[in-house]
């Protein structure tokens, strides 16, 4: 019954592109999910894959331009006029998928789209949506939804909800509203199957229905819905009317983008990396954290340079070089983690900072230590330079505490500033620590050299 | 109307508490959503916090249990006789939650827990889901659902329905069996609302529903319900007949334990952090990290030692020991995440590694080629010594692309042998990567010295 979707399957459409075989390519892919086809798209060169897009019909084809990467969406778009756009795509999308459609395309080309539009209330949902921000609980909702005033019986309502709901892909509460549209609660579809049909909404609703407003951040909204477990969630203007709801898959996707923010930026890459994106795009994302090592590596290279007495007395100094650059970037790393996740996970900011850092010190004290005892006796039994043995095993103890520290620090003052902490994480602190690590190796060397 | 949840807040409650002022600390707490009451939890000492938590009651109390830390949750439950157990905290629970709490009990401790639920049939649907691996779909899903014949109307549904729901927090979908319990299909309660009483069911059913068998891994679980937006996944044994349903809730904390257990992989931590681990605890998450970068380090040291010769020659040389491996770090960790965010996002593997690696390899020639000039000219300008110029930006150009390739491949052969590949993110990299770039600096350095 299912196509199994493999390389062979794959293979097969792409013969049939190239023979210009379209009743067989649409058979086939008729009869597939639009997930499936953005994956399936995704496989195809974009000659083939702007082909195939272009054989679907209505629903289908705004279906698969909502589930295939922005910068394909840009692309298949721009060379369409603004009819086609809004006549082809735009009209069978929800409110929020359109408005996201529309934000990238430039703006006169959206007015141009919204003219086209036949239905006018739709059009006037668009433009609604569009003077939210992108990134705010205004910018992520829909206009959708069912709205039931508090005076009505549940026979009205459902009566009403059969209307409503003809636009809709799915319901999952009904928000109550009085005369002026202030948001009263909400209501699940279920309530309002198990009440006798006479009862009024008024006495069914609960007052303490959990709600935004259209300025609340994505990550606020994600938050709410996370420690709530809801599915949808109304959102209200400044004085309480409602406006909107956003759905849970549009917060799934938020997650996923703000967690794949992070991994990006503790692997050390900034920006977007879309599968369609080229070599010189892939490279760009790159460079930024590169070109800060290298940087950090050459001023690396000028504290050994003014050090170079010590290296020059004891050759074999410049061997632990690797291990202590390397154990202190690793412990900074972990620290600077674990503050950043305790951040992006927390609703609440407690005042327990002090605490945190306490925490992580103690965790470091005694990490330092057992990582300084096993080098001693490394060194100990095996290079029987004492000077070194000293120098190595103290001066990890000391990179290790320090590096936990700024590991710790450096995050929770980025947080304060205002500025996303996860900057602070991978290569930002491999780097520091780094040099941090070599400044502290070649002070304590000195020292030594001057005691021994 | 609602609580602030500040310090102050925090403050007078451990103040109640102190004065054992029971009243007063219920009157504040019954009014808050279970999930703020764990959050508040967490500020507190784990004497308050368990203090607090015994004042509770029935259904909150339970509630608030499933909100908990799991170290918190078997912290508490520890202490309780089993009989406490069943009818304070797992009568009150969905299968699902429940079965989640019980797998951490002790096995003799579960069976007398299960012996003392009052209700039979939920003791049995909760020794049925322990049956299953936790990290399947059996060990996620819950037995409650609504299910309807498909011989059944429209009406004969509503009614049903109405009788089935009493249990269940919410219902998305109802699912549709045969007389076998075989599962036909899946139908959101919109459309009941909106269909004529009389309808049959089977002629409203359409064939394509998604769902999982029960020992689907819970990643493919995530991968159905975010790629198809679906808020209710049913899942089915091994001939097609309904077991139960998992719904989107379980599912995002699923998918952020999974970004948070790569994310912490990514930074060298290993093992769960919770909020109440001791020092000794969080320590050991990191030591095994930490004990690989120094092995790293060690062997790093022999490397360096056994080319001591060229570091004698030209001192200068060691000054760049940092800046090799740390390039060579971070181009590691670079091409190793891209890899496996593609691993892990990815739901069918088409046999694209040739692709991927001819997109990775192009990068890494660029961005090798960019920095390995810029070192070039800043050692040609500044260090004067065309001997350490030339080695250093030779080295860095081989140390990127061998450590991109290395980043890429390695993850995939361990994706192909079914190790998760996130093992082979962030310190790992780092390490190998560290020990690869200094032996190619050294050898690259030898082969200079014999030319110039």
């Amino acid at each position: 019954m299912k196509i199994e979707l493999n390389r062979d399957f794959i293979d097969q459409l792409k013969e049939l592109i190239e023979q210009k075989a379209d009743q067989d390519i649409i058979q086939i892919i008729s009869e597939l999910h639009a997930a499936d086809i953005a994956e399936i798209m995704e496989e195809l060169d974009s000659d083939e894959a702007q082909y195939l897009f272009l054989l679907l019909d209505g629903e289908l084809a705004s279906d698969v331009l909502l589930e295939i990467p922005e910068a394909d969406q840009r692309r298949f778009l721009r060379g369409l006029p603004p009819d086609v756009i809004a006549h082809r795509f735009i009209e069978f999308m929800e409110s929020d998928d359109a408005a996201d459609v529309m934000a990238d395309l430039d703006e006169d080309v959206q007015d141009e789209v919204l003219q086209h539009i036949d239905d006018k209330e739709q059009a006037g949902d668009i433009a609604d949506l569009l003077e939210y921000d992108e990134d705010t609980a205004g910018g992520i909702m829909a206009k959708e939804l069912v709205a039931v005033n508090e005076n009505w019986t549940v026979q009205t309502c459902l009566k009403e909800i059969s209307i409503q709901a003809e636009d809709i892909d799915e319901i999952y509460y009904v928000y109550v509203v009085d005369d002026n549209f202030f948001l009263k609660g909400v209501l699940s579809l279920k309530m309002l199957i198990m009440k006798p049909t006479h009862t009024v909404i008024k006495s069914m609703v609960t007052e303490d229905a959990h709600f935004v407003r259209t300025d609340a951040s994505q990550e606020e909204v994600a938050q709410v819905m996370e420690k709530y477990d809801l599915v949808a969630l109304p959102v209200v203007d400044q004085i309480g009317r409602l406006k909107g709801r956003i759905t849970i898959d549009d917060v799934l996707d938020i997650i996923r983008e703000e967690a794949d923010k992070d991994y990006q930026m503790a692997s050390g890459i900034s920006g977007d990396v879309e599968a369609g994106d080229n070599v010189f795009q892939r490279a760009w994302t790159r460079i930024p954290w590169l070109f800060i090592g290298m940087i950090g590596g050459i001023i690396g290279a000028g504290v050994l340079g003014s050090h170079s007495s010590q290296l020059q007395q004891i050759p074999a100094m410049a061997f632990f070089i690797p291990l202590i650059a390397a154990m202190a970037g690793n412990v900074g790393v972990q620290s600077s983690s674990i503050i950043v996740q305790s951040i992006a996970s927390g609703t609440r900011s407690f005042d327990s900072v002090g605490r945190k850092l306490v925490k992580e010190l103690s965790v470091a004290f005694s990490t330092a230590l057992l990582f300084s005892v096993l080098i001693f006796m490394y060194n100990f039994f095996f290079t029987g330079n004492m000077r070194l043995t000293y120098s190595v095993s103290i001066t990890l103890f000391i990179v290790m505490v320090f590096a936990s520290l700024f590991g710790t620090l450096i995050p929770l003052v980025l947080n304060k500033l205002k500025i996303d902490p996860a900057v602070a994480t991978g290569p930002f602190i491999t780097t520091t620590n780094d040099i941090l690590g070599l400044l502290i190796y070649m002070t304590v060397a000195q020292m030594f050299f001057k005691i021994l």
